[in-house]
């Protein structure tokens, strides 16, 4: 089917890619005429406006945003909400929080619009692998768009059935899932990130623990100089642990197991942040997640004048004692 | 060749079974006769004490005890060690503290016995996928035993080689290292139980964020009843936190969403707890593999001492009273 | 000077009762006319309704709110600004959400009112030692109800100066402070109390390893039965960590070391979440303040939905075997 | 009475110098003959080895050993032991781990020479404050003491008594208790210690969270230039946190509100370490104590390996690309 798509980024640009090699046709804007062309010489009709993508699409249409969320998305979703008809179809394919989806749902609603929400989890590997879909809104219509997430999505694969589905519904296995109404599939996508974040931190936890045993704080009888690459690559086969965070780990250490290229200046976006909130809104504990999160806080500040109290503290009561304080 | 196997529990028995599988020759004890009995019907010699399990192996020797930590391994490798002539091998299996494996070596190398420590990953289902092993003790030993290594290891699988690779030893690739002396693969496992905890809460606690987004306390219009088993599922396929804890999770929630067969009261073992203790002595922040730890304490707890003086410190202050305190 | 209070639980009986133990007159509404009995035969002007109060308030007026924080406050705002002239004042003394304040003082300053916030902390004891208040709106307006927060607050008392304030207000040595523009009273007092529940959990688990400390899990030899009320006492005096929420724990402890009459279900207030989103937009590591809220959900839980998956994946990969996994 | 001091560092130095105050009479060793001389000075006999200590106590003498834990002490204890003569004692009142207690008092017992252990907290304060120690050992020998730590204690003081006491006996009211056998008194200061980190935690967040109120990343109308100084002063007087520590924090404030001579590097001692391990020994869960310990490891590095980690899977997943991944 036809699919209008608005920003031509790295995951834009390949669902594209992966929609017109799936039969798909696809009109597609981006502010920067060089992504359109690209898509172009790939397959799709450009548009050079939001305008043009509108008028260039089959009624009623189907638009596919996937910018960064926050004022891009926002914008972009009120200036087609205003050129829209009824019956058209906006599917907010980025990372927006949910809270945004239950709003502007009811808001299109009230013209007519369709909102679906779609939190797409596959990064720059998705082209290859396909992509991991969660997806919120009214039923018929993620049912209507069907033919669009099939094709995006992963499908069975060589991955190991699960035993004991009893499920009718095989979009799950296939690797997508309709979570629920306006909202529900940037929730669930937002919990996977913060389950993400937990996953990491666990590892870098841990590859710290291995690499720091060669310590000169060590008594030398305990200290090991264990071999990072090699130790994450076993990890891989048979281990309780194996995942495909620990096959990237095991992919960068391979190139240096030093990752001296990497400042440590760890970034974080919504997700992890939204995962706190609204999981104090529900009262569930969630140290693990949380606690990455201010790992990667802590990651970004050389000193932090928490660490400046303490010290301050300690010599307060001790003065530069080491003994009994 | 041959091997000496003491302990024929869930791991020891499928241990014997993969090597004899493997075209191997095993020598088998278990205090439980009927243990020895099902390994003898699958091809094992068995053996009714240590002492006729020591006679009936060929010299030099190599035996796997794989028993439960503490006690018992410490033990059976004492009273094996006064039955052994030089040049004979103990490998200890099981999940024992590396300082201890430390102190083994040490003490059976004045005897001109050799020691390997050997962290077996795997649980249940090694049999099949055979047993991901972090190997600690004398490089030309467990080279002497990589026969038995290679056979229990998953080997290359159909698991996608990590590109970049340039190590000439392709051990780890197939499911196995040689991680240094004597006690580093027990070290190597036990900081793999470390990660592994950490895990297993980032995805607890995330599952537990969409099961009480259906909480009366939520707003109606933010309440979600959403499906964990589909959502298990769908992330199993192109997402970034796929992997087999999840997979095993997916498993569990197929057969049953509520899980109501579990008490949630959450076991740990030494390794865990042994990965704090080696953080500490690094001086290495591990904060999410520590509350990971905690949370399996906290959860054997119906309450404790601590939250009772909590509400102590809150009467005390506020009396009964709700609002500024 | 005079003051309206509206509500007259613990916090706003006892805040009229000081004031007027200080010499101010003050005019009282609470929907409880027992309350307000209670207040009018200690010297207060008591009112029927918030029209009431207004009435018999001289003008310019100021208006103490000291309810619940969100509807309660809220809504009453609402009513008493639609009321009152400008020049007036309205001060919240309970524990409102710091934006709250901010979109409150905007709202009203367009009708020429003033609003101040004041973080009030004291809880029960406040009427004998004084409230400890962080304020904030507009300076001018402070300064003129300086009057009324010099009385509140506890003055210089028996407590030693802090050497070396070179400060020329001498506000915050008499027990109150303007923090700042509209929210920073209410700001400072959210972080107060993050930092309260951080103090309290490390009182609390400290108290939980000596009391644990009898353990029959213990080997004998290393197991002490010792005594939590003289440890809270002796604590009191000279120790690093003496304090008034140690002073709250040796009373506590002194009328029943076991705390039998607490079930261990701790609730909590806004103020421990708000801090963590305010940390969150700030991007400020809390992991200290934030478990701490965590373990106070995890006290209202018998088990969670997350411990219960942690079984599942633990029967997953192990069975019911407790050897290597 | 009469009591041989060894280790004249602050903690060792004041307490012969409140001892003497008290009417009591030192020999004091050092291997600092500066040391020594300032302690004679005071009134103090010096002695210029142990053997000379030895020579120049009454018999049955009892030897304060104020050295930092660890091998300073242990050397220093087993030289004396070689020295002593039945019914003589030895008194630690450094930082000892307590199971060494354990093992020293009863190496000790066999040769009939008493061994004390007192947790001893006060720092650079106790001098003018009195020391609050935690004693451990056997009661009569602690009895017998009595005279040197109702001299070093606090004392009652002006601190207000704890209501509903019903204990005779009164040592802890006058900030010294004879906590259980051998090591009981190194356990609870063990304790003190590890809350001392938690608490302090909590106060350096919740500063760290009101100075960064300030920062470019949030909205200009949600900012906030809060007043460290006051803020800390403010808490003193009649909020739920005041405390000790608190009133450190207002005197390190006072002098610098920006804490600019702290590097931010904060060191930790072995209570705080000691304390996760017992509370991993006795299973009880300590999240914000072993947190608080290592948000200190983490303030000794830069950037740590598991950071460099983080940043390597997030390129690995999803390129530089910040939208979804």
């Amino acid at each position: 089917m036809q699919l209008g798509i608005i920003g031509l980024g790295r995951m834009g640009g390949n669902i594209a890619k992966r929609l017109m090699d799936g039969g798909h046709t696809t009109v597609v804007y981006d502010r920067s005429t060089d992504a359109v062309k690209a898509s172009v010489s790939a397959g799709a009709t450009g548009a050079s406006s939001l305008e043009d993508l509108v008028a260039k699409l089959a009624k009623p249409c189907a638009i596919w945003v996937m910018l960064p969320a926050g004022a891009p998305t926002e914008d972009t979703i009120t200036a087609l909400a205003a050129m829209l008809a009824p019956g058209d179809t906006l599917i907010d394919g980025g990372n927006s929080f949910y809270k945004d989806d239950i709003r502007r749902a009811k808001a299109l609603a009230e013209k007519g619009l369709n909102y679906i929400d779609v939190g797409t989890s596959g990064g720059v590997w998705g082209l290859e692998r396909g992509y991991c879909m969660m997806i919120g809104g009214d039923a018929a219509e993620v049912m209507r768009l069907d033919p669009i997430f099939a094709t995006l999505a992963p499908g069975l694969g060589t991955i190991e059935r699960t035993a004991g589905r009893t499920k009718t519904d095989d979009r799950a296995e296939h690797g997508y899932i309709h979570a629920g109404p306006a909202g529900a599939g940037h929730f669930v996508k937002m919990v996977h990130n913060g389950i993400e974040y937990g996953m990491m931190q666990a590892y870098a936890e841990g590859f710290d623990v291995l690499k720091m045993k060669n310590s000169n704080n060590l008594p030398p009888e305990e200290r090991y100089d264990l071999d990072m690459t090699d130790i994450a690559e076993v990890w891989r086969r048979g281990s309780v642990i194996s995942s495909w965070l620990l096959d990237l780990t095991a992919l960068a250490l391979a190139s240096d197991a030093e990752l001296a290229k990497y400042s440590g200046s760890v970034a974080d976006s919504g997700e992890g942040r939204w995962t706190v909130e609204a999981a104090i809104e529900e009262a569930v504990p969630i140290p693990v997640l949380a606690t990455a999160l201010f790992a990667r806080f802590r990651s970004r500040e050389e000193h932090t004048y928490a660490d400046r109290l303490l010290s301050a503290m300690r010599f307060g009561f001790g003065g530069h004692v080491e003994i009994p304080q």
